[in-house]
């Protein structure tokens, strides 16, 4: 355990998020050019370095989400919101493995995005903070796992915009990743997916109270702009049979319709309070940034347009070979956001230089939000894969052990 | 030919628009319990109506249609939005039907409805026009087509929110109805697609330019709002196979993504563009109502919940056959916001009473919007039906012999 830096030793679910002050020597080189020094990043770890670094495990959020993976949301009160994957026996096991989550750059619990003090002008960065991609985000937490000391990550896992992260860390860094989980994700963004994010960033956009972006320096919040992004955003999780199966057309604590525009029925009302309480947890421009880099998300366009080009590695020899990360992809039957044919399509991009990978597909009437729910299939699934490797890994069955 | 009354004698496709004051004699019953006296119905037809008045065809609109069925639109300049359905040729034949298109109730093209004047306060009615039922449409209609004498029409046909009025006509003047095309819809709004309206509405009831719905007084309108209503609801009137095919990320001008939160791609400018355009001819609280009227719309609650009890007609002799009335239903494989399933759903209904009906599903990529457009499998399926109860009906090949 000495190796462990004394920074991160020790780091159990009960201690504080924590955050550090990146790229103080090297700037972060983000996709548009922009070079970003003194960037920070909030994280949280979860469970215990081994001796030889070789059991972390790096959760990659979706698009709304934060790092508060496994404890109670310093804001929302709610539990963390993957406590079903990750904590002492689950799939990820914080009694074997030590888990890193980090917010993503561009979101706004902590790292560096519009909502922060830009230092050169001591005021909010707004719309002035650069555009960035999932690969910006990528490259952010890599310079934190390095932070870390740790060469190499036995596990990448993400859901939706965290699977995206998830691909691109293994497109990008093949030798540090040994296994990963992209989960109801895909390898570029759908236009049916850029359409419903331009139709929320329109709807903040369309608030005055958005003030050009300008909002933090003028006091105020487009939040209503915010919430019915989010009430947008939120129909595209659930799926048809499961909004019919918990509402259906039943009415919300009345006995008949009122002939007006209250909230007669309880889908109207459950996506008013999605709209109000997301808009307590997020920054509007934070929104419109993170949905951006999902649209340019494109793992093809940087390889010739050929996603299997994306998972070709050349060796020191100058020979190409296949990716040598293992994969295990998971989709949801009824998520319609980013449906089982993405994931087929990253399956066979794969397959054809013969990467090692396994594909599931979990029936479920959930939806989109079906990797952040109780789908017990999804749950074995992931544990079989990530046991499977650790013991290819040679990870034995307490992170003390090792 | 001296039956036809003179007003709408020898009308034809070039002849402006008509409205008429009806309820002054008997109001409109609201199902809100409201009753409107001297409310305007604004119409168009085409074609002429024969001696026995037998040829009449009603077209229902859908949600944001009007009665420029096949004509040029008055405020757009676009052709008429059915062109590819109605006019000389055309499966219904301008020169064998005589086709009536009314806007409906609670609509903004010349009908009673929040836009109009209430004469009462000589103000725009705004939000204290009473909230209407897609039946409250159809009784609307109902006096139109009594008023121009006709006792039964030969078809009721309309696609969406008109194949709602058609399910309507056909349960609440199965009389009055020879046979009907309800296309792309369903016996009940489903909560997902209350769900879809309820962020229309709120992305408008968010614009403060809406000011509480009084923004006519105000000489103001709420644009943003509106138009960020109707680049969501576009979404949902295509597929993702379409927007793939039609747009893929293809970007918008340029050679490269631009960083930034311009419409670098091709769907978001044609959705913005959807969104602007529409505000051009579409009034907010109009807007409010009728996607109101499609949420409250469910024909089986009035019959105990069961939806073929209300296709049962009570004879005079107390005895209960099917309803009379003849169906073709149509529905689209790749719609998603009326799927299949609900024409299904209505076709069970229908054989449980031992209804005559027919049912196809239209293979096609193009989504709910399927119906108004170039879609020959879909025109051929309406012709036949129309052609061979026309024949049944005795309606001869021109309605000058008959």
């Amino acid at each position: 355990m000495t190796e462990t830096p004394a920074l991160f030793r020790d780091c159990g679910p009960a201690e504080p998020a924590r955050s550090i002050v990146l790229g103080k020597d090297t700037p972060l080189m983000l996709d548009s050019g922009v070079e970003l020094g003194c960037f920070r990043l909030a994280y949280q770890t979860y469970g215990t370095l081994n001796a030889d670094r070789s059991n972390a495990v790096l959760v990659c959020h979706a698009l709304t989400g934060d790092h508060f993976v496994a404890e109670k949301h310093p804001v929302t009160g709610k539990p963390g919101w993957w406590n079903l994957m990750v904590g002492p026996g689950k799939p990820i096991d914080t009694d074997r493995f030590f888990v890193i989550c980090s917010n993503v750059i561009g979101g706004c619990l902590g790292s560096e995005g519009p909502k922060e003090i830009n230092p050169a002008t001591g005021q909010p960065w707004g719309l002035s903070f650069p555009v960035i991609t999932i690969a910006d985000m990528v490259r952010a937490q890599k310079m934190l796992v390095e932070h870390l000391g740790i060469r190499q990550l036995f596990c990448v896992i993400g859901g939706s915009m965290g699977g995206m992260q998830v691909l691109q860390w293994a497109v990008s860094y093949p030798e540090m990743v040994y296994c990963c989980l992209p989960i109801a994700t895909a390898a570029r963004h759908s236009a049916q997916n850029i359409a419903f994010h331009e139709v929320g960033r329109q709807a903040i956009m369309a608030d005055p109270e958005w003030r050009g972006g300008d909002y933090l320096n003028q006091n105020t919040r487009p939040t209503k702009g915010l919430a019915v992004a989010r009430m947008a955003a939120h129909i595209t999780y659930l799926s048809e049979p499961a909004l019919h199966r918990k509402f259906g057309r039943n009415l919300q604590n009345r006995a008949a319709i009122t002939f007006g525009f209250d909230a007669d029925f309880q889908v109207e009302s459950y996506l008013r309070h999605q709209g109000i309480s997301f808009v307590e947890r997020f920054d509007a421009n934070s929104y419109l940034y993170i949905t951006r880099a999902m649209d340019y998300f494109d793992l093809a366009a940087d390889h010739g347009g050929v996603l299997a080009n994306a998972f070709r590695v050349k060796g020191a020899d100058g020979v190409e070979r296949p990716t040598p990360v293992r994969f295990c992809l998971i989709s949801f039957s009824s998520d319609w956001l980013f449906p089982t044919s993405e994931s087929r399509a990253v399956v066979h991009a794969l397959n054809a230089v013969a990467a090692n990978v396994s594909f599931v597909e979990v029936e479920t009437d959930k939806g989109h939000d079906a990797f952040l729910l109780d789908e017990p299939e999804f749950y074995q699934v992931a544990r079989g894969f990530i046991e499977g490797n650790a013991q290819r890994r040679g990870l034995t069955s307490t992170a003390k052990g090792a």
